[in-house]
């Protein structure tokens, strides 16, 4: 009993069939005696399918404009849906994010959510509705125009939601059955975490594990709105991301909660930069006017001899070029010898709050590595992460390795239940 | 110079293409000088596409919600020609009938527009942009629902917004040249006609012909709104519909403005009909209680031998089966003898304010049709009409044999220069 938000992805409603058996899934959840808000985002390829009609139409077609279409695929699913949810005799109403009150900022493709207020979801549900909501979408607080919220705007959308009705819990549906300590795609033996703590899923989501994106936790974890991530194709428990653990967890956090590894990225080395003050705030100036995002940023002590250090960092492969070319521009101000800039790496991270209070696992970790002949280019810490950069040609060895080290790996072979399409 | 509002449908946009070409025919205009407001429909078959979605999920889908499936339609398309024109150098601006502030009542699928606030829409066009607004959608005054126009709903987007905006034309874009003095694809002499009243307009759209609906028209003639019907395939000029004649059109009305036939129909008898008051009423309100829209009714003297009459009237054929029904559970308060239902008849209309001053244009008709041995079931006339129930099969020739005799027929053969794309 009470009041239960829940999201589909695209995989979930990707056709007609998909739309009934969703259907089924939130008819259940509303005679359980729960009121129900659902998310729902675009069926199956219509995003894609959209974006080539633009680019068909425009080559760089302009931002409110695209938001204005791209929102027409929640429209399809979410209308679709309550139409399904009619048939199976319980009352549905469909609103876009503009009627559901997802007040965002006007920076469209990406706009960030500034409030939510939820007056005709929540008097929607209070008459007995279904209501069912478009994800990724919003409207703009100044113009009133259309928006999107880019990269995992749904699962935003219901956390935000969710916060903003004071739910008991958001339910992210996925075509996998929760969070594993590693990508099974790479580790058989992988495990479904049953329950994993905010802070450890923010850097899970950071590292490269991809089911759920690091906004949607952030603000979950804001908000304090468990997180109960699981697949639409099975009825299993999935992974609660939460500040305390549900029910029959066990109480005691693991000490490593999992392995993340990420290969989209490119790492930048600045070789010969005078070590003084103001040098890696002028490179790194130049980097943000660009508009790159960068992730690690690793600078060692400078060779005595020379008075130079090099200092290295990663970012997005796509933004690669951008950053270099920023960079040469700097080269006479900053007056570095020269830049190398490497696709072909991986970063490997190892996260777990359990981590802070154990010494040994960072030794456990190279050492892991180490005896999987893996060479570790970089290294960077928090206090629950340590991440190494590595060729990219050993990733998966080396997931494998720091995976069984600390004990990760399931009792069985293969005892990890997927996504019931493959997906 | 002037507000122009244009309104394209989904077979000028039926695709990338479509998109692109309508796009310059818009900056043309715009570049002329004018505030241009574009109306756009659904590409092509999106909204056929749509509806077999909704089917597939919901054998009845839920008005509401039907009508935030088929909205998408409109969304994409609009979106799209946005780009299209910004990515000429113009700038645009797309907005869904809720932005652009048609105001509807609540009965979905086929609401009526109750006020046009097209603030946002003057506000963009006023900065310099084109505006390009969904057609065949609103929104509902009471409970803010997203709803559709229903047939024809675009066309009356346009006149709507034209009257609202107090623009000095809609231009009504379609894969026809305009209006025709009969349907070309039955009377390959029809002429377009070059200026046509309201009044003769209505009527030809009321007697079948498709190119206008008698909703659109009705709208326009209210407002005062001149409308030209022109082909998005061409640049030729169309058929303007107005009060009175534009620039160098004649100012003398022809006699007979086209004619008009319609086989969508079906003629229902109801035969022995005691001759006294009230029995027509009894008939029709159990018509009318069962939703069912009349269009011709007649009825002749009644036999002075029997004191019986006969009672006819046609109606859509899709309505049949439910008149007949509701007809016969009258049969014991009214006393009729039997009921006889007719699907297989075609209705022919002449039209033309001139017929009031011009006697003889009854009988010319009546002769057209006996010379080419077309037998008249049922005569029916207003001011500016008559119309004749005839076999369906005798239809086309009836049309031919009707316009011949008033003239109508252009000088050479197949002068008529039909749709681009022949759609």
């Amino acid at each position: 009993m009470g009041l239960v938000v829940q999201k589909y992805g695209g995989s979930s409603v990707a056709d007609a069939e998909g739309i009934k058996r969703v259907a089924k899934r939130i008819v259940e959840a509303k005679k359980n005696g729960n009121q129900v808000v659902v998310v729902v985002s675009a069926m199956g390829d219509t995003t894609d399918e959209l974006i080539d009609l633009a680019q068909e139409v425009s080559p760089i077609p302009s931002g409110r404009e695209f938001d204005m279409l791209l929102t027409a695929g929640e429209r399809i699913s979410m209308a679709l849906l309550a139409m399904a949810i009619k048939n199976l005799g319980h009352e549905a109403q469909s609103f876009t994010g503009s009627q559901a009150g997802v007040i965002t900022d006007s920076v469209h493709n990406k706009a960030r959510i500034i409030d939510v207020t939820p007056g005709r979801i929540q008097a929607s549900i209070d008459e007995g509705n279904i209501a069912i909501v478009a994800g990724f979408q919003g409207v703009s607080q100044d113009k009133k125009d259309i928006t999107t919220l880019g990269r995992g705007g749904s699962d935003t959308t219901a956390v935000a939601l969710a916060a903003a009705l004071n739910a008991d819990v958001c339910e992210i549906y996925t075509d996998v059955d929760g969070v594993f300590t590693a990508d099974p795609r790479v580790v058989k033996k992988a495990r479904k975490i049953d329950w994993i703590s905010f802070e450890d899923m923010l850097e899970l989501a950071s590292s490269g594990s991809k089911v759920l994106l690091h906004r949607c936790v952030e603000y979950a974890r804001r908000y304090n709105i468990p997180i109960h991530v699981r697949s639409s194709f099975s009825g299993l428990q999935g992974t609660w991301v939460s500040n305390e653990p549900q029910g029959d967890q066990p109480m005691e956090q693991a000490i490593i909660s999992g392995v993340a590894h990420d290969t989209s990225e490119a790492k930048v080395t600045v070789v010969g930069v005078p070590d003084k003050p103001g040098e890696a705030a002028r490179i790194f100036r130049a980097i943000a006017d660009s508009e790159v995002n960068i992730d690690m940023v690793v600078q060692n002590v400078s060779a005595a001899s020379t008075g130079l250090t090099d200092i290295s960092f990663t970012l997005p492969k796509a933004e690669g070029r951008k950053a270099v070319a920023a960079l040469e521009k700097t080269r006479a101000a900053v007056g570095f010898d020269s830049l190398r800039y490497d696709d072909q790496i991986a970063k490997i991270s190892l996260v777990g709050a359990g981590m802070k209070t154990n010494p040994g696992v960072t030794a456990t970790f190279f050492e892991a590595l180490s005896n999987a002949d893996v060479n570790i280019e970089l290294i960077s810490t928090s206090e629950i992460r340590i991440s190494v950069v590595t060729r990219a040609d050993d990733v998966n060895e080396a997931v494998r390795a720091v995976h069984t080290a600390f004990g990760l790996d399931s009792e069985s072979d293969e005892a990890v239940v997927y996504g019931g399409t493959g997906r």
